[in-house]
């Protein structure tokens, strides 16, 4: 039965899809055999990730892109991550909205994933759902995160391609989030470009690659591909020709108006450059290490508390919680009272 | 010499409050013996957590809420976080501009705390420097977020009081967030209530705590005070008397313009009254336990993994690991087999 329904995730078929990660959403006790059936047929799709602060229009821009590809042949499936909201499988008002407009296409899928539990649930839950999409078949998939904050760049920085959407006149706040996510992103997108301040937030973008981010290896300046190199990170070199695109990535900033679809061919391109960068550098190879690295890291740390609590009888723990709590026993000595009793 | 450090920070210096967090962020050795020091000191300060979306002017609310408390002679500190930013110690420009009106007064003390590493590590440095504002004496600490994602939200739902701030017109994506945010918040401000769009902004944040957190003791319902009994989470009944705020906490949504300074005095009452509320009915102490039940929790997981990992060969983990890139081993099956060897 469980066999079966791998299987027929194989085949591609929608409705075992949605099942299977319906199950693991769920803590099905069938959901981790399936998965393992599913394993070897995994690492073949591209996986996109977007973020970007509220408001900056990212959904309207992967959707577009989703748009973009299928008329390219390429299959999608969309993930849409809110690690705030506690509605998953389609739930949410943006999903239908978007339903709308790649409703009836078999060829693309859309499944929103929210938080359940933890934060780290939820990550792991994620990346159990990408490979069942990824075993089912699809060219891309869309991992889209509602917000920008660190739990949402965590989840999308394992991706192979990281689009930061940013949008003029989000005010300052913005400019405090923009320093942490500079790391991830390998292509930027000002979205909402028919704006006035449109100008202004590039070249603000611009500006940040340039002096808060030191390791990024490329940026634009004044409109032409330049390159940084990492150990001299304020000499900037520019770059001839597009065979360097390929074995140096340059991050770009484009401009894009979602709504009606000004700018998508560009990003469209970014992404397929970036997507060959990876596989000729072998780049491509690394993250996906990196990504099962952090997988099965994250999985034993959870498995590895458990174990270690079984254990211990809970009286022990229950008397140096109680020290704790009077304030009679710092937290960092209670815990190496607990670990002195367990391992 | 350490022990001195701890013995000033008792006496509120501000130097030593300031190079023990300092300490603490750089992981110091003997950071923990002092904190072991101070712990017995601690559990005085009230935890005000604040948070929202990027744009809502939380910095602008949060400093003008500290002059308030100023002004009825409460010490106050503020610790600024934000998961995303790798700068620490006053390097945010907003703090700058926050120090400008409350500098050269003793009894405040600004301080911002950012990411050096994982989120799991920001979080327990937060709940450190809590400790030495808490043992420094400070009667009121805020403690306020950057962003509105799932990180922030583990940071400052720890708090005695968690104040949500929103401000009108902030786009479709905050609605999203709003659905998360709604749990942890025991006071809701509207700021930039100048705005057309505040009354919209105020009752589409009464209308989400009605209908979609079930869970909430009590709201505001046409402008009146009600109570929603949480078995049955429809059933609206109004509230009568001003003793009921204290037994049973109401869940106010109050409007602020932080840079005039409009509403300030009524969000003041609501934290004070909330306070209140936290001792009479036992939730202070409850919510303390709690916080060091997480604390000692992840402090748990963290020694646990680095304890565990150090008795395996690291060639057996490589081995396994290599199975997994080869798509050989699924991950899940992979930390079984780790789990075998070590545990």
């Amino acid at each position: 039965m469980t066999e079966q329904l791998a299987q027929k995730v194989l085949t591609g078929n929608r409705r075992a899809v949605a099942r299977l990660i319906t199950r693991i959403e769920n803590n099905h006790p069938h959901a981790k055999t399936d998965l393992a059936t599913l394993y070897p047929h995994t690492g073949k799709s591209h996986l996109v990730g977007v973020t970007g602060s509220p408001g900056t229009g990212k959904s309207s821009l992967v959707n577009k892109l989703a748009k973009a590809c299928r008329q390219k042949d390429k299959t999608i499936a969309i993930l849409a991550i809110d690690p705030t909201s506690p509605f998953s499988g389609g739930a949410i008002l943006g999903d239908r909205i978007r339903m709308n407009e790649l409703v009836g296409d078999k060829g693309a899928y859309i499944r929103s994933m929210a938080s359940r539990g933890s934060l780290g649930g939820l990550a792991a839950a994620t990346d159990d759902a990408i490979k069942v999409l990824d075993a089912a078949g699809f060219d891309v998939i869309f991992i889209e995160t509602v917000g920008a904050g660190q739990s949402e760049v965590e989840i999308v920085k394992t991706a192979h391609t990281v689009i930061v959407v940013e949008a003029p006149g989000l005010g300052d706040d913005v400019q405090a989030i923009k320093a942490g996510i500079l790391e991830i992103a390998d292509i930027f997108v000002v979205n909402k470009a028919d704006r006035n301040s449109a100008g202004r937030a590039v070249a603000s973008l611009k500006m940040m690659l340039e002096l808060g981010h030191p390791t990024s290896r490329v940026i634009m300046h004044h409109g032409q591909m330049m390159q940084v190199g990492s150990d001299h990170p304020h000499k900037v070199q520019p770059c001839d020709s597009a065979d360097e695109q390929v074995s140096t990535w340059l991050i770009p900033v484009l401009k894009t108006v979602a709504l009606t679809g000004k700018g998508i061919d560009e990003v469209m391109t970014a992404i397929d450059q970036h997507y060959q960068h990876l596989q000729h550098s072998g780049e491509l190879a690394e993250r996906n290490r990196n990504r099962l690295r952090d997988e099965v890291r994250s999985t034993l740390q959870l498995k590895l508390m458990r174990r270690f609590l079984a254990k211990i009888p809970s009286d022990d723990i229950s008397a140096i919680m109680s020290e704790v709590i009077n304030r009679r026993l710092s937290p960092y000595n209670a815990v190496q009272q607990i670990l002195d009793k367990g391992f």
